[in-house]
């Protein structure tokens, strides 16, 4: 970690050789930490003292609307110089937090060329593979032997961020492959680009980014072309911005598994209110859901006043119906989402569960059993309890597999299915069960 | 997908050319899921006549058990070619997974420096930094020149996995350095490595995966050098390796959080007794737990008797108090995994959750006295509700979020803190809530 007191004492000093050689020893991410807690005005100065190269590859790390601010504030000079040096990807989500018309101003200090395509990946719906693209690839013809390509990598790759795969393209912009920049360096200088390409594995422009993410992991690769409906390039992906939406994802999984609406920023970002927001609505649905059991034990209010004891295991039960429908759950929701499981295997899956839910069933049975003895209750009780807790598992496990394969089936979200969900499904439906076994074994 | 009739059929051609065109078209990995439909003489016959660098890539997906199923019974000059191509890190696994006579037989068929180095790397435990290195990486020395460096790329780049970056080593193999190939192309070619490269960070060879998949995600970098105690390199992690990582660790926590010991293997990998022996410890730990609730009804037995209404709204409170600790633990342990959150920031936490749970809790109070009045109980009953539902809340919050701080603090896994943990927690001690709520407002 830096000091942020030493960086801004250096800072101030006259002599700019001596700041420039304290920087070296820092990468770009954690002096982006250190301008976060900077006043604007030590931003400002701090922007304008440090390379213009490093100044972009900082702001890069700062949020966008953050960004916005200092670039705003610079002299246009250096606004302009900055902008155009930082990668593509994320100026465009920049553009996109800001208002239009700051948007529209800031792109007019960017070449046309760069511009136009700025805009056209700014079209993309945000969570598309199109709107992750960067443009700072190289392009390269067919045609071009390899001593034409060392020469123009040369002459752009410095601006460029992804040089480890050369794009060749033919007239109409189409993607007709890939080099790796290795391949090229193996290759002897007079061989043309078409002799040592391979088929492009690209993604459309509109695919979902996590689909996108699933088709970089598979194959390894560290960027990922991205195309139009004419098979155009549009730009490319690189493998750190799919790593976010990865970790992206499984956050939101988490948080939708623990029975709340996923959050949109990290933890400190997100306000008291929108926790409340994100987190009452699934309360509330279940809470009106939970209400039911209201009804049940009504229903079963003879049953209950006779044999009070029979209160004394309801939440034991219904607790257990829950615990073993959120790990049913929770390990089938993911094995979705990483592809694991289909819904052509539902009765694999539901054979599955069921085997391990009578091993466990016949497990807590037992226990249960036990428990009701303990507690000095009467032996048929007991043996209600056991009965009970078997048939809870058993119906927790399968509605636990069931769900989220017929939710991914009908396109919606697995994830719905989460570990409250299914507790407060189980609870209601479990004490019908439990009342009903306690009628039949005590024959009320 | 590949049809593996036509590829059986095309493998029997006479002609290799036309075989050799035909598999052009496909990726070794959806070659490797065909393979693993193979019988073994198929999977034989299929890699004898395939070109040994395909083989390699092809073997490298398939599953470390297979990959030696079919090394062992190739002609041993084919498996020495083949295990020589294979990427280190996939032999190393591979090796590992064998019993150790049988790998020593393997390793026994490469050169020596190249087993020497892949010993090295099977000496480290699984889930370290170490055991995730590769050793088919570049090195260079700092008195290179790029012109020298590019021959020595083009003499040993074809066996190389990483050639992203050139990593420059000191005498005694200490890391100096690393250079990009970028950089390199871009440089003069009478231009010294030492002039051109920057810090690398590195990893020592013991430190957790999931750590160094941290690093790694943080710098945006697509290799991590990998070092041992005195700062020589290693091997190198490749991105692929830490997403891989990623992936696995979000799993478990997501199995954790749902209530059970992480899978070792994918869903249909794992059988129904390992399914039913990760299911089972937690369930029965939480049913013990569970049970406790018995006592707490049987301790307010004459309570329960004298108001049987109260009963009604049991699953309901005790419900509810798990969905808020479920919710609240999800988010917080996701947050800790990601480095959002840590424990010195318990008392900001503790603030934000007890605002968010009164907001949340005096919306489900409301509700809670509203139910009781729809069900039709006297006033002071729904009373009781709405308070003990507001206190449930709170204290379910407050559970939720500090027991996760503590553990992470404590260095034990916060997914400890699982959804039914928290739920089993708050079901008890939500009964002691409602009914001390109980005697008090209705003087029993």
């Amino acid at each position: 970690m830096i000091e942020l007191k030493q960086l801004i004492q250096m800072m101030e000093k006259k002599d700019k050789l001596v700041f420039y050689d304290y920087l070296e020893s820092y990468r770009p991410i954690d002096l982006a930490e250190c301008v976060e807690q900077m006043s604007r005005t030590q931003q400002l100065t701090f922007m304008e003292r440090i390379p213009v190269l490093l100044a972009a590859e900082v702001l890069e790390h700062v949020e966008p609307l953050l960004q916005y601010q200092i670039l705003i504030h610079l002299q246009e000079k250096t606004t302009a110089l900055v902008l155009n040096e930082m990668s593509g990807d994320v100026v465009v989500d920049m553009m996109l937090a800001i208002h239009r018309n700051q948007a529209a101003r800031m792109l007019n200090l960017l070449p046309d060329d760069y511009r136009e395509k700025l805009q056209m990946l700014m079209s993309f719906p945000e969570e598309t593979a199109g709107s992750l693209a960067t443009v700072d690839y190289i392009a390269a013809r067919s045609m071009w032997t390899v001593e034409q390509t060392l020469k123009h990598i040369r002459k752009v790759g410095r601006d460029a961020e992804i040089t480890a795969y050369i794009y060749v393209i033919g007239a109409k912009g189409e993607l007709l492959g890939v080099a790796s920049l290795k391949s090229i360096i193996l290759a002897e200088p007079h061989v043309q680009l078409w002799e040592i390409i391979v088929e492009a594995v690209s993604v459309p422009a509109m695919m979902e980014q996590e689909e996108a993410a699933d088709v970089l992991s598979r194959y390894d690769w560290v960027a990922l072309p991205v195309v139009d409906t004419q098979n155009r390039l549009i730009g490319v992906i690189t493998v750190d911005d799919l790593i976010d939406v990865m970790q992206e994802e499984a956050t939101e999984d988490i948080q939708k598994l623990g029975g709340s609406q996923p959050l949109e920023n990290s933890y400190f970002k997100t306000s008291v209110f929108q926790l409340y927001k994100k987190r009452i609505v699934w309360l509330l649905i279940l809470f009106v859901a939970e209400a039911y059991t209201g009804n049940v034990l009504r229903h079963y209010e003879d049953t209950l006043s006779e044999v009070i004891t029979l209160a004394f295991f309801i939440p034991l039960l219904i607790g257990t119906g829950g615990n073993t429908g959120t790990q049913t759950v929770s390990t089938l929701v993911r094995a979705l989402a990483m592809g694991e499981v289909r819904f052509r295997d539902l009765y694999k899956v539901i054979r599955k569960e069921m085997a391990a839910g009578i091993m466990t069933g016949i497990s807590i049975a037992i226990i249960a059993y036990a428990r009701a003895w303990i507690l000095g209750v009467e032996y048929d009780v007991g043996l209600v309890v056991g009965i009970t807790a078997l048939a809870i598992v058993l119906w927790a496990s399968l509605v636990a597999a069931v769900l989220p394969l017929i939710l991914h089936k009908l396109k919606a979200d697995p994830a719905v299915v989460s570990g409250p969900f299914i507790t407060t499904l189980v609870d209601g439906t479990g004490l019908i069960i439990y009342f009903t076994v306690a009628r039949i074994v005590l024959s009320l």
